[in-house]
């Protein structure tokens, strides 16, 4: 059957997803209204190369705006390409949205049980004729003279739930109550087991844990690809996909949605919880997500002055943030602290507690932003420093995010120069013999963020860079593994089936990145007034893989005994963990947000000076005690 | 292709609709499940007729369970049928549901606008990077200087809006408010033209009134048939289908959503204003009508004691009604006052307002149910009669709800026993020689409501039936409009196409009704310790259409000056009004309902004595002065 000619066929493998499209619309956005999940790290610019398709050679359907990266043969750029005629395109497998390795565990603390939503088992007097008030007034009388609970509302799904409840509990009900203030829901006889939900919604991963209320215990954990990083990786590209495609904002607002639906119905099945005994949600992240989250357009958290549309704490249905869980459950988002500064961060500082503290604490949060939180009992202080995607292996030649196949820890050898890696999916290091037959499926195909930090900090130690970041050519004597590079030189860490080297230019982004982390830090330092702190705590997925020697060598954080640095772990999910356990912290922190001295580092003057001053790698660690290897080079 | 034979195919005229079904269905619930509409008064018991449907008689698709009534040559009752093989059903035109000619329409009344939802036009101070609060924060606080409303909190809608409002209207913009506590809506600049609709979702028909609520004109009005009639007529009927299909609930739910959302829908284009600037919206309605509407089964207000699952008025966001208007917009449904006397009830004694006054008035609002209010600022006190559906044409042999081809007015010459009579759709009398070319359609078809009182009462004054409401046969001398009917008489009032007559049981099923309806009122005056009142109002769109005199001929009402009897008009539908227009009416009549003194006329030993007594046609008129036409014969 003949077809206008005005728009053309598509068809997306392995998915078989097919519509007909506009001729000049991109094979990305065609891809994107079907649903097709291709990675497009830089938000469709032509610049990340991560959307790579195949088309077949002698289609002519198809032609590029421009001339496309270096790529293999058979590749176009998703973003670039755009539909001429009908097409079929397949999606490589290393273009397909995997699935990251980082499993954001709920750390175990010491977390005081006083949830927000428990439950009251109530016997409520029969009706007659001559009261004729309705059922839900006649329980919350009951609730209120036999559990001195006054001024209780019941809300619809519990009215819904009421009567069949009476008629099946013989008048014996148990009647779920949130915040000593609504009945949410009622069920028959005696029915005390409730759950919830703390889930802490990041630009990468989504994850999430499903606690029992009444003991506090974690019985599952799991964790999601969030799936907006089809509109861009990083958080800057999908406000720009927004800016650029207005109205789109519901459509990443759905897609997040749609997986906070799916992990919570994981999360019931693995936890072998029935989905209506979960009660309520608690969720983190950082300003864009929670704005979106909420249906809330992020666009003015794009440009300055970053103004959030609400700071505030929100509470609303669970439903409407897609979670079919009881009918009555609320969601509990915390509040931001400011623009660049959560409900992440907030949660952060409620698992931390610095302001119970007389030590004075820094609290890194590691991610695309560096959130940090400086101060004690007397004084809490807060900012963002913008670290760019560097520290998650993006902007890195071979960086790629922690996934199996990548290179997670590094030893370079100080006398012979020769590197010996860890790879993520493969237990023994490469100097075992038994490393060639491990490595998984694609051999070693890259270098996520907490490689490229020891690869760096190895390099620092045996003499292949001095302290300005520079990679010494003249090392290159020593070892074939430093090559020259046009002007500058490179190191090879792995020559298989991809060679993989660190060159002078990840050394650079990895200094612009620490150098505005630790910036930051002193920034928050200066305005305190003091020239130390006691304590530093790094927290998120990737502040709590890396090893917080190389985090100290870089100089990524200032300069502590090590024995000071921790980490903290998911300090977000923790935080989520605890305001879903204790419904006190929720005044608290929404109150601490309020009192935290918010500093803004791009409008700070002396950030500029921190910044170049925090360029350099630091010289003096004498500071950190015994290194097991101190012999630097050079 | 060679089907399963375990089913067969239905198929609908004049619809066209089409499904599959299992042998032994019942047409009629075959009909519903595919939303096609069939009168079905009695609930599907094969008693009202109303449901017949013209099956092919050479069909040996369909069977009957039972013989059925006697119906027209090849009519079947639908609820009786049952699929036994591929059928074409012809539903005939009568037994469409037909759109009923009551408009309830909003009665001018004095309201003190003071409305729920108010607008604040406001100047956002600009956020800078020193002060990193939300828009949301910032908004509040310009409109606690700015307009002295502290302790505001901003919904979820006016939080999506914010940040467009504020760069479109160059910071200044148009809080709307609810309650003064909840910003609703946040509009760019000046823009203060808000609406909101009054609701009174009736078991037969739906009325809603938009409204502008800073002058409290009222726009536009419109009506709907209740959809929920497909399941029953009466209340108990859709009570009892509820009862046996459970589940079927959630069913009768979404029917009358759908239809307000229609409505709703069909007003905002009938008054020319935008959906988004319809920010509230009030609904009354009976104790079924008003837990179906919130999805809460109505199955406990079925049986004894006739339990409401929730008495207190309710608020809810009015999407969850199904009214697509502003997003931020809520829905206020009024209490209800016991479990026979809804929100209805309280919106006509708000109207109303008996509690205001020093004399006592009565206060009837006529329907399925007949709900009475009697008081004054003493002392107030309330019943529901159930007077049965008589007065609305049904369980009358000629009966029939007002639709254009029924008798509403009557008129007998007491001297020659002729009769002359009104058709609704047609303004001449019946002795106008226009009167047969102006008749609608089909002629003359039936009687209604208002129709049957006229002509039972002008039966009366013309000696036809005496004081116990027997017709006299002996009178059959005089007129062969009096004929024997078995061992009893009738009277025909109209031979044309059709032939329409009051039987002797139609005399008793309204005797009964009424008897009904009075007794409850006298109860209430025993009750309060009254022999008369002062004032009687009759309320609903029956009330408000018979003529006043009949009403006391045949003692619907107690003893009472014909000129303290009037109409009230659809006085519930005024009282949603008057919620909709003045906050302050809320609390009012929250408050009122729980001081109300609640009588359960089925609990009450007197109310049979009082029952019995009514049954009789009072014999002393004197009290209403002059009647134009004394010469009651016999």
């Amino acid at each position: 059957m003949a077809r206008p000619s005005s728009d053309a066929s598509v068809i997306f493998l392995p998915s078989g997803r097919r519509g007909r499209f506009a001729r000049g619309t991109t094979l990305l956005n065609a891809a994107q209204s079907l649903g097709v999940e291709i990675d497009a790290a830089c938000g469709g610019q032509g610049i990340c190369g991560n959307c790579q398709v195949v088309v077949a050679d002698d289609a002519e359907g198809q032609h590029d705006d421009k001339p496309a990266l270096n790529l293999p043969a058979g590749r176009r750029l998703s973003c670039l390409a755009r539909v001429a005629g009908d097409l079929v395109v397949e999606i490589p497998e290393d273009g397909q949205q995997q699935c990251q390795s980082i499993r954001k565990n709920a750390v175990v603390t010491d977390i005081e049980i006083l949830p927000v939503v428990e439950v009251f088992v109530v016997a409520v007097p029969e009706p007659d004729l001559q009261s004729p008030e309705g059922d839900a007034q006649r329980l919350c009388r009951a609730l209120e003279k036999q559990h001195q609970l006054a001024g209780l509302r019941s809300g619809l799904h519990a009215q819904r739930q009421l009567q069949a409840a009476l008629l099946k509990g013989g008048r014996q009900v148990t009647a779920v109550v949130r915040d000593m203030a609504e009945i949410i829901d009622v069920r028959a006889g005696c029915q005390e087991q409730l759950y919830g939900i703390a889930i802490d919604v990041g630009s990468t991963t989504v994850a999430a844990h499903l606690c029992d209320l009444a003991s506090g215990e974690t019985l599952a954990s799991g964790g999601s690809m969030n799936p907006q990083i089809r509109f861009g990786e990083d958080l800057m590209s999908r406000v720009s996909h927004i800016m650029t495609n207005p109205g789109s904002e519901s459509e990443l607002t759905e897609a997040i949605r749609r997986t906070l639906g799916e992990l919570v119905a994981q999360l019931a099945k693995q936890g072998g919880v029935p989905e209506d005994d979960i009660v309520e949600i608690t969720v983190v992240g950082n300003p864009i997500m929670h704005h979106l989250l909420l249906g809330i357009s992020p666009i003015e958290l794009g440009r300055a002055p970053f103004t959030l549309a609400n700071s505030d704490s929100t509470t609303l249905p669970a439903s409407e943030l897609g979670c079919a869980i009881n009918p009555g459950a609320y969601a509990y988002v915390l509040p931001c602290i400011a623009g660049h500064i959560g409900a992440d961060a907030a949660a952060v500082c409620l698992a931390e507690a610095p302001f119970d503290r007389d030590e004075i604490s820094l609290i890194v949060d590691v991610g695309t932003n560096a959130e940090l939180l400086l101060g004690n009992r007397q004084r809490l202080l807060a900012a963002s420093s913008p670290t760019g995607p560097a520290f998650e292996g993006a902007q890195i030649s071979a960086g790629q995010r922690a996934v199996p196949g990548a290179i997670e820890r590094v030893r370079i050898d100080p006398e012979t120069l020769e590197p010996t890696i860890k790879v993520i999916g493969c237990d023994p290091w490469s100097d075992d013999p038994a490393f060639l037959q491990l490595v998984p499926g694609n051999g070693v195909t890259g270098i996520c963020g907490s490689g490229i930090i020891e690869a760096i900090g190895e390099m620092y130690l045996a003499g292949i860079i001095d302290s300005s970041g520079r990679i010494l050519g003249d090392q290159a004597e020593r070892s074939n593994r430093i090559e020259a590079d046009g002007y500058t030189y490179s190191y090879c860490l792995h020559d298989g089936k991809q060679r993989i080297s660190i060159l002078q230019s990840d050394v650079r982004a990895i200094q612009l990145a620490k150098a505005s982390m630790c910036a930051g830090a002193r920034l928050l330092m200066r305005r305190y007034g003091v020239e130390t702190v006691d304590r530093i705590r790094l927290a998120g997925a990737f502040g709590s893989q890396i090893d917080v020697r190389y985090a100290l060598i870089l100089g990524m954080i200032p300069a502590c005994p090590e024995k000071s640095v921790t980490s903290a772990g998911n300090a977000a999910g923790t935080g989520a963990r605890i305001a879903l356990l204790n419904r006190a912290s929720r005044s608290l922190i929404e109150a601490q947000v309020l009192e935290v001295e918010k500093i803004e580092t791009a409008a700070e003057r002396d950030f500029q000076d921190l910044f170049v001053d925090a360029m350099a790698l630091p010289t003096d660690h004498g500071f950190f005690g015994e290194l097991p290897r101190r012999n630097f080079v050079g």
